[in-house]
């Protein structure tokens, strides 16, 4: 399989725009919830969509095409296996339409680690990238987002993977959110240098060195803690993907519990001036809080653009998610971590 | 060093209730705060307090008892060489305060390494620990908290610590929470057995063979992820000091930018009725889910009760923290601990 390949493209030959390929099949309200947010990310965002899965179960899709997929991974079922064996499943098919040039993205809500090796096994992992990451990128309220990576494609990992980890997240955060010289930092439990766990005491060595800064055009800006990832300290935070997993889950979960707390306070408060003044202004705030919806995390290092949306993700959040796959195709960021990953040969 | 020692007393010979002894110079605000904390713990609550520190800086302490000690560890020193090398600090005199049987109990806002090195070094460690371990109550509303061990001790960990940290964290929840069989999970990325990095998978397989609850009459709930921490489906979770410190400051941060953002909002709005009839609803739930103030974490597996308040402890939360160190102390939380490591022998 050569390097350049049919693979993240994101026209064909005419030039005209690929569609976003989309599990239709994956994710806690599928097909329904899937279905409802590929059109309306063709309708509000004119984006091209090609939903695969079982076509008798997806209900009226309007004008969208259709790949029919016959299998589905479950949510819940061993991934790499379900994967191999599996072969009509609409993750997979989904992930075969970005390799063979019919698709210029997958998006997933679907089982997590089933995307993931999906993408690896059929789109196939960029020559010299040693692990591809999943990056997650968390809201800082009124800025750019921080991205985290790994947030759970690698459980346990090696020095060198997180420097790379800090290269792929820098080229997303320039692709994604427009951060020129991102800041990359490395999550720890201290600020000093020397702080943490002996993965991240080998790592900080590698960071410090600092080549690896020449070929992504980032700054090392050193040993960070948890309570630094949502305040705009940094672009960029590398950890391996069994930390940044949870780390993800627990804020996921730990800010729902709080702002669902307060949304049960405003609703036992029978005023008017509550809903009337203290809601609207509320609702905005929450929704940027929110992780799963806003967030959509992508697989980096995969010949392909690989989305993997929340299962829990409503229509408006797959919309979004599609529309985030399309323009990492269109901006080309395979082709810029490629590109990176070349330029430190 | 005998295993039954002066430490781990809560009354004098005479059946004088013994004192809290209060590191007066540890915190961000220290001494202000934290002597404004030990007066309301006396008055409020009616608990003795040995106030530890430079007499001249405290102020008016009233009819306190002050242990003069006349170093002072700062917030970012190196913590173990600043024990060995600072014998005459607040924290190290506060915790030799203990091990000599003149204080029942340890409270130090200051430097997190330094109290638990002062705690390791002058306390002893309890023979048949093999690690002490920081517990970290986190809030559950309307339930007893979810207690995550270890929250920073030891950032490279042993499966058969994290065992026991297991029988440590069950002790600790029904010592402190009255929990008589508390369901104990592990803390990892994916529901299924066998999912996590090698500690986890190697951990599993130990708790699962089972014979550690026998000591400490817990029941395992497997494995556990970042999402379960403040719903209340366990009641002890365990994981290697770098994962919970991470967990920690990541939750600390999260829940304090979406919390603050609401606060914004309220403040926003120029309308009598949100002061009337939202705030007095909302305050008791931010106090509720502030991990800082009502967690107050405990080392657990020294010869003598430590506990470690936050830096930015308010002077209410340093009143809470030193009724929990009486309390624990009263209680017997050290000869609780030390039963169940001999009951395993």
């Amino acid at each position: 399989m050569g390097e350049v390949g049919a693979a993240a493209q994101s026209a064909d030959s005419a030039g005209t725009p690929l569609p976003v390929a989309v599990d239709a099949m994956g994710g806690d309200s599928a097909p329904e919830s899937i279905v409802a947010g590929a059109k309306r990310a063709v309708e509000q965002f004119g984006i091209p969509v090609l939903l695969v899965g079982r076509p008798d179960e997806m209900g009226d899709v309007g004008d969208i095409p259709v790949l029919p997929a016959s299998e589905v991974i479950a949510m819940d079922a061993e991934p790499a296996n379900s994967v191999r064996r599996m072969k009509d499943s609409s993750v997979v098919r989904a992930a075969e339409a970005v390799r063979d040039g019919a698709a210029s993205s997958l998006l997933s809500a679907g089982n997590t680690g089933a995307a993931m090796a999906a993408s690896l096994l059929r789109m196939g992992r960029i020559k010299g990238v040693s692990r591809p990451a999943i990056a997650v990128p968390f809201p800082v309220l009124g800025s750019t987002p921080t991205t985290l990576l790994d947030c759970g494609a690698n459980a346990d990992c090696q020095p060198e993977w997180l420097v790379q980890f800090a290269q792929l997240g820098s080229i997303y955060a320039r692709t994604r959110f427009g951060i020129e010289t991102p800041r990359v930092g490395v999550m720890t439990i201290g600020e000093e240098a020397g702080k943490g766990n002996q993965l991240v005491k080998d790592t900080c060595v590698l960071m410090e060195e600092g080549s690896w800064i020449n070929n992504c055009g980032a700054t090392y800006v050193g040993n960070l803690e948890g309570r630094d990832l949502m305040t705009g300290v940094a672009d960029v935070i590398v950890c391996d993907g069994f930390t940044g997993n949870i780390i993800l889950k627990s804020l996921e979960g730990g800010i729902g519990v709080a702002l669902d707390a307060v949304r049960d306070v405003l609703d036992s408060v029978d005023v008017p001036e509550v809903a009337e003044h203290v809601r609207p202004k509320l609702e905005p705030v929450f929704d940027e809080l929110d992780v799963d919806t806003r967030g959509a995390a992508m697989l980096l290092g995969t010949r392909g653009v690989s989305m993997i949306a929340h299962g829990s993700s409503s229509p408006a959040a797959i919309a979004n998610a599609i529309r985030t796959a399309h323009e990492m195709a269109e901006v080309g960021i395979v082709g810029n971590i490629r590109a990176m990953v070349e330029a430190g040969r």
